[in-house]
């Protein structure tokens, strides 16, 4: 029997072979290492120490570090570093608001989000940490082994420690299993990427008290709760790869988290080829307009978006608003300090529509233009918007399935959490995953913008950068929760 | 037997089957539907003909059209169309000048390169055109079947008729082989990309007398000829599946021809892996620093760039200078128009360093930094660069392996041929391309931004765009012509 590998992947091999080990992963709903119950006490027990940090409003006046220059209006920091937010303006060929300025944050180094695993009595163990963030809901989430900066990563300045990031930056001794640039939220971020990075280590790693090591199937537990896994985490297991293939029994049963599974295997045929996907989001974003100009933070009153002492809003109460926190911690475990966050104004909602054709579960994706896209679309969920910024807009103009996911009856919803997005950046950004099974004669025909996909393919995609945007991926973190 | 095909691929069947008619093309060197003897005539006859076109260079004030905006400085066109060319501020972290000002051609549209291909007795022929650009050294080349902006491809408004270009807006009853956007020069454009397409009609087409059938082993022999296959024709056929594979039977024989042949083939052993070779990329386009700021072109005196009445030049007479042409017909095909052109200051180099490791030929790819790269770094020949502009620039600083290439004695130069550069935006931009057999001995080690790759590890990254920059694609095109 002769194989034929296709190109891009000669290492299959070795990569069905980490599938299979995470597949194993998933399936260990709960661990001897850290117990779910264990780790319920001791996430509630940070937590309850953590708490003591004090996150409060302030006027921009009062940040220190940061300022307004004079002459663009940006909002920096004296240092140079961190971010800054400043203004973009936009071209484009959509039908409802074409052009306009608004404000952006533009931080164009990549940072890593760096997940540890380890085998623990022959199952992979993720190290995960709780941790503090000021834009959280509830102040601490779960959050991937590591989070850095590139300034951490390439020791720049001598910052406080990050634990584990050396195991990161050098990588002696570990084996790399993910490693890709992926996009974030391009509404809010200007061409923003973070790398996603999974690595597998061999010896014993120090021990900290904020970390824990966790199986991918207590993990996919913890994602039906709402803000306990962060945006971070759920980035990076997106890009983990849990395909069915060779050595895992394809499964079996019916029902819809048997059919999410049979969607992740290599054997699901899909409606399109992967030639024909690509081909797709090519033209997309050949035939979408997206012309990105970087301009003063102060041109966004182009747009009427007006500052006062403690915000930058719109006019009409849409879409977001730049506000100022200080951060207090009564120990000292956790420095004070300020720093602007993006508050959007009302929570987002993320859906699927999924639908079996051929005997396959598919999900319907849209190619989506954002403003701050590095790569004028990249694939999104069925449904992704800020439902109230569409309140006052034309029936033929309002997000395409909005009204569908809306109406669908419980007994259709698959899944349906809350969940934060990245605390460090925005400010309480909440959004509503949800997957619903579409009801029985849903067409399989869809409009230019849209594809029916397995979820297979859109695993495979996570190879390479600025396919799937992060909203999406962290969808495809939660569907395979159910 | 069961086949476990990965899931990036899951009509491998299909692609390899286009893989595998492609290499029946590539094998044949001439062909009955335009024999190579008849191609030269045609060709000599259509120059002579075109070559009544008369290009001179002329004073910016003498464009029509074309003006320096007065608060930027910016040369723009009064529609607001085609091209503009502005400054752009870059920072990095190279050792050697990190920062600097410069003047970049900005075109943030998407344009289609797309070739036409079509079976004659069981044959893939490809359609190619006589086609007339004001920079080309020899005024005509041989291009793809289209050639077009996206304002012809989007009908925005209407220009003359592009001929077949309604075959790749609507595909109908056509099948596309090859459709992704891939990258053009970094250093004079800035996030500059166009949409390389293969199509393939099974009806027949009209006949345009400025178009020829060619097989792809027929290209390929013009290859190894000076000026002209052009650019955007190498870009495309880079993309063209040509892997052994399945069908193919494997290519035997010695010598450095049947090499190649084997490097191109997918059961050819990498020395690195596909995920090695990924997180190799990620963690250079992590590592090194590239912030781009897109400012007025009159900043690019910051640097020292100097406008003249007919000129933008450096004042060390170093990289390029933009100037203006008149493009006048004495015929009536082609009309006449003025535009301004990006004109290296001296020809550049191109080349691969090529070597056998474990038995399989592996060329030296760099991973390299662009002042308009899209995505901090691309794939990039083992040497890319204007050997001229190092002249005065200490030992330690020129670029790596630059000396060893130029060195070589010609019993291991194995392809070397001069090729333009697109010539509707570049005036006499040539580079010497060049395949260097490594001497033995040459160690398998590379430095850190370096790494050796399989021929079929490159082609099968050009599913995807942004991997690999146009020089190493077009150096891909060549290196398959030996």
């Amino acid at each position: 029997m002769s194989i034929h590998l296709p190109a891009d992947r000669p290492d299959t091999g070795e990569d069905l072979d980490t599938a299979f080990r995470f597949l194993v992963s998933a399936s260990a709903a709960d661990s001897p290492v850290t117990p779910l119950a264990e780790f319920h006490r001791w996430f509630a027990e940070r937590t309850e120490r953590m708490s003591q940090v004090e996150v409060d409003r302030i006027p921009f006046a009062d940040m220190a570090g940061w300022r307004f220059q004079f002459d663009t209006g940006n909002l920096v920091h004296e240092s140079g570093r961190f971010f800054t937010i400043e203004g973009l303006r936009v071209r484009t060929d959509r039908s409802w608001v074409s052009t306009w300025t608004q404000p952006i944050i533009v931080q164009p180094e990549v940072g890593i989000l760096g997940i540890l695993v380890k085998e623990f009595d022959g199952v992979l163990h993720c190290l995960v940490q709780a941790k503090v963030e000021p834009g959280n809901v509830n102040l601490v989430e779960v959050s991937p082994t590591v989070q850095a900066t590139r300034s951490n990563y390439t020791r720049v300045h001598n910052g406080a420690e990050v634990p584990y990031l050396d195991l990161f930056r050098n990588r002696r001794g570990a084996r790399v299993l993910v490693d890709v640039l992926q996009s974030e939220q391009g509404s809010w971020f200007l061409h923003k990427r973070n790398r996603n990075m999974v690595l597998e280590v061999f010896e014993d790693v120090p021990h900290h008290e904020d970390f824990q090591w966790l199986t991918l199937g207590q993990i996919r537990q913890l994602l039906r709760l709402p803000h306990v896994i962060n945006m971070d985490t759920r980035t990076v297991l997106s890009c983990v790869p849990t395909t069915f293939s060779g050595r895992a029994p394809e499964p079996t049963g019916s029902g819809f988290t048997a059919d999410v599974r049979r969607s992740m295997s290599v054997r699901a045929r899909p409606l399109h080829s992967m030639r024909e996907v690509l081909s797709w989001l090519t033209d997309v974003r050949t035939r979408r307009e997206l012309v990105q100009q970087r301009v003063p933070l102060h041109c966004a009153a182009e747009s009427g978006w007006l500052r006062t002492k403690d915000e930058i809003a719109h006019p009409d109460g849409k879409f977001f608003t730049v506000v100022a926190v200080d951060v207090r911690s009564a120990g000292r475990e956790i420095a004070s300090w300020s720093q602007p966050l993006v508050a959007p104004n009302e929570s987002g909602l993320l859906a699927f529509l999924a639908k079996r054709i051929n005997g396959v579960l598919h999900v319907l994706v849209q190619a989506r233009v954002d403003a701050g896209s590095l790569n004028v679309a990249e694939m999104a969920p069925t449904v992704h918007c800020q439902p109230g910024n569409y309140a006052d807009v034309p029936e033929e103009h309002r997000p395409r399935y909005l009204d569908e996911v809306l109406a669908a009856p419980a007994s259709r919803i698959r899944y349906d959490a809350m969940q934060s997005e990245e605390g460090g950046r925005f400010y309480h950004a909440k959004n509503r995953y949800l997957v619903i099974d579409a009801p029985d004669g849903f067409p399989d025909a869809a409009p230019p913008d849209y594809l029916w996909m397995t979820l297979n393919q859109l695993s495979s995609l996570l190879l390479h950068s600025n396919y799937l945007n992060v909203e999406l991926r962290s969808l495809l973190a939660c569907i395979q929760a159910v």
